[in-house]
């Protein structure tokens, strides 16, 4: 086998060609000071000639060298996850805690040979899908000898079933190969989290990850039949199932081991045909609270359209040029089947009964097979704002930013919404300056929405980590104070450790701790997460 | 505390009131004659003064007597669940394993009394909720001390969140109990199993039951926003949240634990506004094989039918007056929101297109409020003879009599029903007479469907335990065999157990066991299930 280069970026999402030119950093520099009424400009990007690493402490044995890396650039690489502040260090070339190696398997075969190899001496074994975490689920711990497993040689849709509509997948596939595979015969999984060019099928089972489907099917959880893992201890594969009550499901352990447990490998899962029907619509309301309410009663009637997002005032100018005033909520309905627009006109007399305006332009239905179809104005300015972000342009502005998501019953909603937003506003106005904390609802289920905050300001250029750290606290503590979950989609990894801990049951816990321990005796898999 | 009289029957669903009396009997044995084509005759109710019980084991501390019963009446009651040969059994007097204790909690105050006695003194400890269980979930292990605690006592509606619409609720409420507690103010939980006037809400977590949804919701695992669980360890709650990905889900491990790991006392479950708009209709198929395939391609268009239940034949003929040649389709929709009929026209053009014909007295589109609206003819007789069963009116009959279901993919349906049929009809001409084998799809799911089988037939009065375990045994031998899982919803229990330790993956057992050592280290919780 030829090594091909690694080609992953040190301080982007993505690849080195994903990474923004010098060019468009000055532009994104611009931009920022424009936004925070401050001149900051933008550092040349860096070279990767200049990293400086701690040396390898594991010798590869000889059977293994041909999966393994251990020079520079992959250990470093592979040494930080999807956060902002991880990218901005990266940026920076500090990489304070490269994994010794980074394995490359290329089938099951390898994966064991590899985790065989980690169980005998005892090494740190992180698995690692696309390297999106945002919660540092796959930065190395504090350890003495550190395996990063990268799973992306697993890539391979393997089966498709047609008639079930599920296809066998290995889990180090990334969305866009998924899709590749399963176009030519006309089906799509349609899981679109925002990290979809790059995370892995496997990272969304460990992570619970959230897709695009604003209600319904909205977690990974939906679409799993079954699930096959490799654990210290062995195989573990489920039966195939469209359903079953056989006691605890087996499944459910798997989704959300964030790499505790196993590295998972492979995995059935629910595929469908590609839509053909579609129909959607752009609203503005004049306040939060009012869309709010309409959001509440148009998912608790059932229609489960795929998209129902709403983003507040703030957001809603930010991402998607509105005034900064209005609420804005978009609504779509796809199918592969029947024609959606009468659900829609539903939807739309709701909106328009419960407070709501229907922008003229944004009703589209139409049954064009395949491809976006145009969207209104508002819609279409969002959606590039969603799968447009790149983090490498802002390194180095002085600019901290992040987000944080939660889920919270409607009869909470509007004050757990107003302590998060004195309490971070508080924590902003500390660190920052001309700063702001917007909100979308991201998901909406009959009992209540999945918040998604995201906050923004000018710090003090180096300083940035810092900032950073003193908002998410108070944004995590805010969010289990006020009845919150730590995390909706995003994942516990070593950044929630302390609200899953304050969230969750403590004999659940103690529970979860004798399966790992049974699971993984010597605790080698991701330690630093849960145990 | 006045001491009501157990008014449990010792031989059929529900409370002596609901025992069949020797007319009603007799007239049950003329149609189970006109059936099979042999005369049988029914023996006379048994008179409860008669019973003979093995002398309680276990001595009663002071402090808990005025919540335990040691009477024969009580014990030999709650020594049965609700399978048809344990009632027959009941109906004969034979009572071979019956708890020492019946104890009656009144609040988890009393729970957390008992629970620590049994712990303190090694009693196997069974819960025990409406006792309807058909797979000897909670019949008393062998054991030298056994206290079934009876929940009924915990039966009240806590708590009602108009807004989310969610309700928190006491484990031990029955199913009319529970809804006469929510109709009020205009709300239902709207889960109904066959055993819902008996079963209990802790019961239905506890097995992961299954409601009256034919798609969608169908589980109450969709219901649960919370779960309230009293380990020998300790509470176990967990946070109320209209969705996490924060690590494997607590309620996940609650639900299906039946019994093994803690008491269920308490939940958030999801309710709605009563149904106000209705659309249904039925539909004959010329054979199981067209219809089959037209119910898996409307399920697979995402409409969500509340009832989309198919009838093979022969079901049809018995449950809901068919010819004995046609397939039956019910289809409904409901929602107390929007008008239905549109999704109602867009399946009956589906099921004319996929070779269905819909019968012309069926189609009923209705904005009446609450109330169930007329049906056509066939839902009715399978309505009436869904909720209107009465395991007593044939003790003793020689008829011998089972369901047992799974669920499969699509893919695999034809092949796994063959299966079926073979080797089941080959048990059923080996120890009955003319016997038959039905099935519906009692649930259908976008990956395939939950196929509910019902056998029938003539053995020898006093033989019947021993027939029905020869079939029991070829039944779940084949659906194993064939890729199903044990059970999709009637639970796992101690009758399961071998299906369930097929179909499971061996190291998830393995950690399902460290689970259980570290919640009830004593191993008292409902010995034989799953442990």
């Amino acid at each position: 086998m030829t090594r091909e280069p690694i080609r992953k970026s040190l301080w982007t999402w993505g690849t080195t060609e994903n990474e923004p030119t010098d060019e468009q950093r000055r532009q994104a520099a611009e931009a920022v000071s424009a936004m925070v009424g401050a001149e900051v400009t933008a550092p040349p990007v860096p070279s990767p000639d200049s990293i400086e690493l701690r040396a390898p402490r594991v010798v590869v044995p000889e059977r293994l060298r041909s999966i393994c890396r251990t020079d520079n650039h992959s250990r470093a690489a592979y040494s930080i996850g999807g956060h902002p502040m991880e990218l901005l260090q990266g940026f920076r070339g500090e990489f304070a805690n490269p994994p010794d190696v980074v394995a490359q398997p290329r089938g099951e075969d390898d994966v064991e040979r590899i985790l065989e190899w980690c169980a005998d001496e005892g090494h740190a074994t992180v698995p690692y899908g696309g390297g999106t975490s945002v919660v540092h689920g796959v930065t190395p711990p504090d350890s003495d000898s550190i395996v990063t497993i990268v799973m992306g040689g697993l890539n391979r849709v393997l089966e498709i079933d047609e008639t079930s509509r599920a296809a066998r997948i290995q889990a180090g596939v990334s969305g866009p190969d998924l899709e590749d595979q399963l176009r030519p015969s006309g089906h799509t999984m349609r899981f679109f989290p925002q990290s979809f060019p790059w995370s892995t099928l496997g990272g969304w089972i460990a992570t619970r990850a959230g897709g695009h489907y604003a209600t319904g099917p909205t977690h990974i959880d939906d679409f799993i039949e079954s699930t096959r893992m490799l654990t210290p201890s062995g195989w573990m594969e489920s039966r195939r199932l469209p359903g079953s009550g056989a006691g605890p499901s087996p499944d459910r352990l798997v989704l959300g081991s964030e790499g505790t447990l196993g590295l998972i490998t492979e995995a059935w899962v629910r595929i469908q045909k590609r839509p053909v029907f579609r129909a959607k619509a752009s609203a503005e309301f004049d306040s939060m609270e009012i869309a709010a309410d309409a959001v509440r009663r148009i998912v608790q009637t059932k229609l489960w359209p795929s998209n129902l997002r709403l983003l507040d005032p703030v957001e809603a100018q930010k991402a998607a040029g509105g005034d900064g005033v209005h609420a804005l909520l978009i609504i779509a309905f796809e199918s592969s089947e029947v024609p959606q627009g009468h659900n829609l006109r539903t939807v739309i007399e709701m909106v328009e009964r419960l407070g709501g305006t229907i922008a003229s332009d944004s009703v589209k239905v139409t049954d064009e097979s395949d491809a976006i179809s145009e969207d209104g104005a508002a819609a279409a300015a969002w959606r590039k704002s969603f799968t447009g972000v790149n983090v490498g342009l802002i390194h180095g502005l002085g600019f901290v930013t992040d987000t944080f998501e939660t889920a919270i019953t409607w009869d909470r909603w509007p004050d757990f919404d107003a302590h998060i937003r004195a309490k971070v506003g508080r924590a902003l106005d500390s660190t920052l300056t001309a700063s702001w904390l917007s909100c979308r609802f991201a998901y909406s289920y009959l009992d209540g929405p999945a918040p998604y905050y995201t906050f923004a300001g000018l710090g003090t250029t180096g300083g940035e980590v810092e900032q950073w750290q003193i908002i998410k606290a108070a944004a995590s503590q805010a969010v289990i104070e006020a009845g919150g979950t730590i995390t909706h989609h995003h994942g516990v990894g070593r950044l929630h450790r302390e609200g899953w801990e304050a969230q969750s049951p403590e004999l659940f816990r103690a529970g979860l701790t004798a399966v790992k321990n049974r699971l993984d005796p010597g605790g080698i898999l991701n330690p630093g997460v849960f145990f």
